[in-house]
Protein backbone atom coordinates (compact mmCIF):
# COMPACT_ATOMS: atom_id res chain seq x y z
CA UNK A 1 0.00 0.00 0.00
CA UNK A 2 0.71 3.82 -0.50
CA UNK A 3 0.36 5.07 2.82
CA UNK A 4 1.63 8.24 3.60
CA UNK A 5 2.40 10.72 6.39
CA UNK A 6 3.17 14.08 6.84
CA UNK A 7 5.76 15.40 9.44
CA UNK A 8 6.94 18.18 10.47
CA UNK A 9 10.54 19.43 10.69
CA UNK A 10 10.69 21.10 14.01
CA UNK A 11 14.25 21.91 14.71
CA UNK A 12 15.44 18.92 13.18
CA UNK A 13 13.31 16.97 14.99
CA UNK A 14 10.47 15.33 13.02
CA UNK A 15 7.42 14.65 14.60
CA UNK A 16 3.96 12.85 12.90
CA UNK A 17 1.41 15.79 12.16
CA UNK A 18 -1.61 13.50 9.62
CA UNK A 19 -1.44 9.88 8.47
CA UNK A 20 -2.92 8.33 5.34
CA UNK A 21 -2.73 11.42 3.96
CA UNK A 22 -4.45 12.18 0.13
CA UNK A 23 -4.81 15.95 -0.63
CA UNK A 24 -1.70 18.32 0.04
CA UNK A 25 -1.73 21.97 -1.15
CA UNK A 26 -0.19 25.29 -0.66
CA UNK A 27 -2.19 28.25 -0.21
CA UNK A 28 -0.56 31.23 0.50
CA UNK A 29 2.05 30.75 3.37
CA UNK A 30 -0.07 27.67 4.71
CA UNK A 31 -0.70 23.87 3.51
CA UNK A 32 -4.02 22.64 3.42
CA UNK A 33 -4.46 18.68 3.47
CA UNK A 34 -6.96 15.98 3.97
CA UNK A 35 -6.34 12.43 4.66
CA UNK A 36 -8.09 9.52 3.09
CA UNK A 37 -10.40 9.20 6.27
CA UNK A 38 -11.66 13.25 5.82
CA UNK A 39 -9.50 14.17 8.68
CA UNK A 40 -8.67 17.97 6.98
CA UNK A 41 -5.52 20.23 8.88
CA UNK A 42 -3.84 23.34 7.84
CA UNK A 43 -0.06 24.05 8.64
CA UNK A 44 0.75 27.50 8.98
CA UNK A 45 4.42 26.18 6.76
CA UNK A 46 6.03 25.28 3.74
CA UNK A 47 6.84 22.16 2.01
CA UNK A 48 10.32 20.61 3.12
CA UNK A 49 10.63 17.65 1.14
CA UNK A 50 8.53 14.80 -0.65
CA UNK A 51 10.17 11.22 -0.61
CA UNK A 52 7.24 9.15 -2.40
CA UNK A 53 9.81 5.89 -1.67
CA UNK A 54 9.33 6.39 1.59
CA UNK A 55 5.82 7.33 1.90
CA UNK A 56 6.89 10.54 3.53
CA UNK A 57 6.01 14.62 3.16
CA UNK A 58 8.09 16.90 5.72
CA UNK A 59 6.72 20.85 6.22
CA UNK A 60 8.41 23.14 7.95
CA UNK A 61 7.98 26.43 9.70
CA UNK B 1 1.77 -0.28 -6.96
CA UNK B 2 2.37 3.72 -5.93
CA UNK B 3 3.79 5.07 -9.03
CA UNK B 4 3.16 9.04 -9.16
CA UNK B 5 3.52 11.22 -12.29
CA UNK B 6 4.72 15.20 -12.24
CA UNK B 7 2.55 17.35 -14.29
CA UNK B 8 3.07 21.04 -15.09
CA UNK B 9 -0.56 23.08 -15.32
CA UNK B 10 -0.22 25.10 -18.07
CA UNK B 11 -3.53 27.24 -18.39
CA UNK B 12 -5.46 25.05 -16.74
CA UNK B 13 -3.91 22.20 -19.43
CA UNK B 14 -1.93 19.46 -17.47
CA UNK B 15 1.29 18.06 -19.10
CA UNK B 16 3.27 15.42 -18.18
CA UNK B 17 6.15 16.29 -16.73
CA UNK B 18 8.07 13.14 -15.26
CA UNK B 19 7.09 9.55 -14.39
CA UNK B 20 7.57 7.48 -11.09
CA UNK B 21 8.72 10.45 -9.75
CA UNK B 22 10.29 9.67 -5.75
CA UNK B 23 11.72 13.08 -4.33
CA UNK B 24 10.57 16.34 -5.18
CA UNK B 25 12.13 19.50 -3.12
CA UNK B 26 11.07 23.11 -3.15
CA UNK B 27 14.26 24.86 -3.50
CA UNK B 28 13.74 29.00 -3.68
CA UNK B 29 11.65 29.39 -6.52
CA UNK B 30 12.40 26.17 -7.95
CA UNK B 31 11.29 22.56 -7.92
CA UNK B 32 14.25 20.26 -7.55
CA UNK B 33 12.82 16.13 -8.25
CA UNK B 34 14.54 12.98 -8.85
CA UNK B 35 12.49 9.61 -10.49
CA UNK B 36 12.72 6.07 -9.19
CA UNK B 37 15.36 5.47 -11.73
CA UNK B 38 17.48 8.34 -11.00
CA UNK B 39 16.60 10.80 -13.37
CA UNK B 40 16.22 14.68 -12.14
CA UNK B 41 14.67 17.53 -13.37
CA UNK B 42 14.11 21.17 -12.16
CA UNK B 43 11.48 23.33 -12.64
CA UNK B 44 11.05 27.15 -12.03
CA UNK B 45 8.02 27.24 -10.36
CA UNK B 46 5.80 26.17 -7.04
CA UNK B 47 3.49 23.14 -6.54
CA UNK B 48 -0.32 23.32 -6.80
CA UNK B 49 -1.65 20.24 -5.28
CA UNK B 50 -0.92 16.77 -4.55
CA UNK B 51 -2.78 13.91 -4.78
CA UNK B 52 -1.98 10.81 -3.58
CA UNK B 53 -4.64 8.67 -4.66
CA UNK B 54 -4.81 10.03 -7.62
CA UNK B 55 -0.61 9.46 -8.21
CA UNK B 56 -0.35 13.02 -8.90
CA UNK B 57 1.63 15.95 -8.40
CA UNK B 58 0.71 18.56 -10.30
CA UNK B 59 2.98 22.16 -10.53
CA UNK B 60 2.41 25.55 -11.73
CA UNK B 61 4.29 27.77 -12.88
Amino acid sequence: MCETNVYIDNDGKEELYLENVDIVRPEGDRIFMKSLFGEQKTFEGSIKEISLTKHRIVLKR
